[in-house]
């Protein structure tokens, strides 16, 4: 995920500008159109190729995957009325969850989140819903949306007989799932340095405390705007939203309320394990001071001691003693007994 | 308790699938029905035996123990006409406090916590309130609502004389005041590491600390929700909930913001012991310093004088000398007592 | 103060239950009733003596000091028509401060703060307040309410000529006002603490800011609440609360605001005197490692070198040279020279 | 500044008791009255000297000096109508600001800053603006109205030709200015801290760095409630308060809410010194460690190996080879350059 | 960027004062007047050359570099009718972004960020947006409104055909674009921050991370107006600005909430970035402890062995013994044995 979007500046306002990464592949574009008794499903070569979602008794989804090539994108939104600054918002990867309504359409930005081939992708998905059509945009190919695909081809669900509301709420209602993938494996993460922190003080740890957090902060930051836009979504006074489905945007709302919920647990998690990573690395080196001290200051003494007798003077009346050497072991011994009673009454040892 | 709750991604929603631990246990249906004059209670062996809930001179409780059984809640929300997005909450166990109104009943979920074998337990328990009955889903046998069934049963309380809602105030009454048990337990703990933070500073004491953090942290997230659905069960505009109810829902809104605020207050003593606990822990380093310090630094020159007069050198005038030995002790005395001074002004002794 | 407040979990709403520390004193309850011309006082020895307070032309303040008598309270309960749950929430020891309307009275409940006989005492007062009476409950004898015992028997103010709500008032007021001893005990510890704290290092000043921040939150969880009493007295719609009073009302709350203000502050101010506190004991410790290192550093080679002369092979030369001895001193001088040289570059002497 | 407003407890409310320091000077009352055309002014001896205020035509501004007489404000309290509470607020010095709307005048009070004699003064004002006057009451002689005073007096400017309210403005005004000097003030401190903070781990830093805290809080306790009665004043619907003025009013929130902003950027900025200053001290000591470490590693090896050959036994025979001596050196070498390619190797060198 | 206003305090409200650097330079003043079909450009040499602004068919954009001339700005006021207090503000550099709406025109005051000579330059612009002109306030030559300039000159844009309001809908656009540059800036420090962290431990990054929190600081209260002024701008009910044009103006709502966004970000992530800096010292000064450590436990028992066959006693039977020195290499050899088993043991090793 990229953190701060780059911004084309200087541009003219509604300015069709891509500022993701670069691409070669060719767009794909894929659509579907359904009712109650029949769907069909086909791949589009050329923006004339989509359908014209003129006709009510049809929904129609629209799948664009990929978005480098600027002049498909704004065909695409000549063919179904779509507002300069709204293309320039699709094209501009890295836009923050927003929702705004058009006279003709509802504009929604979000991000998914899935598991990419190495690492958890987080990728830009626009929704265009309008009162026959949804059209998706994405970046990439490979999403979230397969279970709702399915749903459509099987027609055994409630999905075939609604509207485009509800063919939008299912998509952003997977789009809003996906978080919980994430936040399982997040729970993973931390439950495994929840271990870690108390035995491991390597900089490796380190590392990884710093690197969970930065993802939560990510996650967050997807997330929190994602929140007035469930709650928009639910309070919207458009007549596109259908008051059937009005109760199903509740439910989206609860649920991003619970994904924040649970981002923000282990935000203060995290922040917990911090704090006992440093107070048990600074347990360790207090362990590793005591051991030096007692060594050190058991010896130094009796080292002194030694190296009084081994002074070389011609009148050292104690060299000559005949039980000398052996006062002098009992001496150290004295003085090593009474320093292990300071260090036993300083609980030490 | 669950910390992430795992969501089944990329159902139909509406879907009903039960997110807790299996279980193979029967679930149990214990039904009790009773007005001012009678109260009869029995076992359910189906969804056939349980009451129909249409005569409004008789209030039905029902509850339902074990949610692993997704056919049989279906068949009971069939039965009483729960709207399927109501089921799947019930049904998907982690969710975050709510209440939600439908037209013919209020959904209220929440997490209730007793001491359960050898922990506490905090267990979601949803209630579904119309206006002849409350029916109540748990997870396992084993509840905070033993109270309120003798209270039935006894016959000589309000409950038996009141409709649906007080029967439901009575019952999340009994949910919010398990967490003054848990906050009990708490506040042992907590006192417990106040005493040991200044003396003990083993990695034990930091484990504690922690633990009692994440604990907190857990009931936390129990409880602020909490607050929201009493306020709104105390505002509700139902007909369910008549005006002398209210003021009972006032009272558990009540107890939730003291709850609250009493975990509030534990959350900010918590952290003012782990920053006790640190600096005790530097402290007690700072001794240790001290004395290593002390003894080195008084030997450490009294050993190179005796090291000076080991030395073997031919021309050594001092070695001859008749008192040199004495003088030798004299300036080692010296040198320890300016130590010994220097150490004294500066406090360490 | 109890910062956990035990609940009585499992009891049927309203029930009457003591959740202080027992007590086996007797009730004290004293009336006093007074109007512009005279002031009756008298012990009560039961709750038939209490005065009936059907006279508008009088006002008549009830202070019951003791709440371990369950039945005595029921009694005075029922002959001034309070709700159970009133009752309930007076017996019930360790309130949150707040403010409840009923048709007939208002109910608040606060904390006090007196100097005790060795701390500082803080004790739950309820107050009961109808349009011809003022009913305060205590658990103990001894409050801040001698103040307006005597104003009221000296006849000289305004509180003579007022009514019951004037009367709450000026109770209230005294109960706020107790928070300034509190807070001027508070603000002598800190001015304390902050001398020490640069020069005193000892686990000692830890544990007192450690107590210091303990007894901060006790007070601000009794004061945050008392904004929203205070608040509502002032905006209150019922009838009892007369347009001349309300800016009094306004007063208190314009103290509670203050204190909290006062509260926070001390707050800020013991955490930057923790900080401090952590950084003065790193920096002594600094000290410490500094005066080790340099002795060390300074006599370890210097120790070295009179070792290498104390070996006794057979050919070293240089026991045999004349100047030899000489020579060791002037390498061991230079030496201790470029130590102490290099210790002032780094600014360490 | 006091920062704990000593109350007079167990008074009864609006009695007039002046919580300041006792002061013996006499009090300083001094009144200007004027219009477009003429300015009179003069020192008053007694409250009857004082301008009665019932002209329309003219502006009087009534500054007293000293609260310290209770009797006289409360004489003056009782010339122009003020109400006891009034008077008791005056005379509390250590209020929070505020603002006060009565029939016929606003009280406002706030904080004034200036330079005294060796510190900053911050000192309560008291202004009671009613519709031909203000009158001002500070504790002591010396305040930051002087540029009002010589305006007046020049006769050049709009404050001639306005009423009352344009006066309090521009008074309230230079109070909100005298804000802005001493944030020049801490923001000379921090820059100079900002250098120190890197170089100089003494306690003196720390010292100053808390100092700089604690008066930052200082500030911010004055300015917070500040805004809200900027805000008010522009808001207020009282009569006293022309359309034309309200302009001004806006500006003076426009500049609390700056300082405001400065003093959050500090205070943000402070404790990213604070951070900084730790970190750079514990640098410090890791510095002073390395060097311990390195010079005792290299050396403690060495001196046991001389120890080893200053040993007596009869049969040591390495004490009697020809190169022996040579050896140790050899081995002593060896053992020394390997630890410097350790210690290189680890980046201590 | 200056972090202190410096106020002209005592001056009278609306007195002209420039509080920014001195400068020698001449005041710069362009002006553009343009519609669909021309463009007029045009530098002025005195106010009188300033275009009227009284032709509804063209729009006009002067824009003044230089404010250090305090009479010149007050004649562009008077030509154009500008409030004193609005001529206070422009002139008083270091303000706080804000918007005011007067009865002629808009005032909006904010800052705009580019790369300089050699740093970030902050640089305080106003704008006062009449139904005809925008004239814009700058301190130097040198700002982010070249892109508009072109867009102008080449006649292809929207811009020519629009009035005041998109005009200077899309001079404030440029300036909080100029933010999204800066924080590219800023990602690429933190980036290089986020590596050096863990390896380096000098003074230096922490002189980094200090700096970067103090821009990043700099930057958000440079923002946080903003937000306010953007959503002023948007919901404004001056005529001033058009319908068509409001949906602009959210734009730069949304823009400004994403920059606020990511500057949240990157603050969360340096405090992470700290406490990630503070242990990894804080790990690596245990490293060095360990050794130190390590090396003074194995020698200091062995030195102290030597020591005693060191001594000069007469009557030491060891030294006599033939296998005395080979049983001292014995018992040091087991010693040392043991003390590594010990750190083996401790996962020292």
């Amino acid at each position: 995920m990229k953190t701060a979007a780059r911004k084309k500046t200087g541009m003219a306002p509604g300015s069709a500008v891509y500022t993701g990464t670069k691409n070669t592949e060719p767009v794909r574009m894929h659509a579907i159109t359904f009712n109650k008794d029949a769907v069909t499903e086909y791949e589009c070569q050329s923006v004339e190729q989509l359908p014209l979602c003129k006709d009510q008794s049809n929904v129609a989804w629209i799948d664009v995957c990929g978005l480098h090539s600027v002049s498909l994108i704004e065909q695409i939104g000549a063919k179904y009325g779509i507002h300069p600054l709204t293309i320039e918002d699709i094209l501009h990867v890295g836009q923050r969850p927003k929702i705004e309504e058009f006279d003709d359409y509802v504009y929604v930005v979000l991000w998914m989140m899935y598991a990419g081939a190495d690492d958890i992708v987080q990728e830009q998905v626009s929704f265009i819903v309008t009162d026959t059509c949804v059209i998706t945009l994405q970046e990439q190919p490979g999403d979230v949306f397969d279970p709702v695909r399915e749903r459509i081809r099987s027609r055994k669900y409630r999905i075939n007989s609604s509207q485009s509301d509800y063919l939008a709420y299912a998509l952003i209602d997977m789009a809003v799932d996906s978080y919980y993938t994430v936040m399982e494996n997040v729970d993973e993460i931390v439950t495994d340095l929840e271990e870690r922190v108390l035995v491991d003080t390597s900089t490796r740890v380190l590392h990884d405390l710093y690197q969970m957090k930065r993802r939560i902060l990510q996650i967050r930051r997807a997330l929190w705007p994602l929140r007035e836009v469930a709650s928009k979504l639910e309070r919207t006074e458009t007549k596109l939203v259908k008051k059937a489905t009005r109760i199903y945007f509740r439910d989206i709302y609860d649920h991003t309320i619970q994904v924040i919920d649970t981002v923000e647990h282990y935000r203060d998690l995290l922040s917990g394990l911090l704090d006992t990573y440093l107070s048990s690395a600074s347990n360790k080196m207090n362990e590793v001071m005591k051991v030096l001290t007692i060594i050190a200051t058991l010896f130094i003494p009796l080292t002194f001691i030694a190296g009084i007798y081994g002074m070389n003077f011609q009148h050292m009346p104690e060299l000559s003693w005949k039980y000398g050497y052996l006062a002098v072991w009992g001496v150290m011994a004295l003085s090593a007994g009474l320093m292990i009673h300071y260090f036993k009454r300083r609980k030490w040892l």
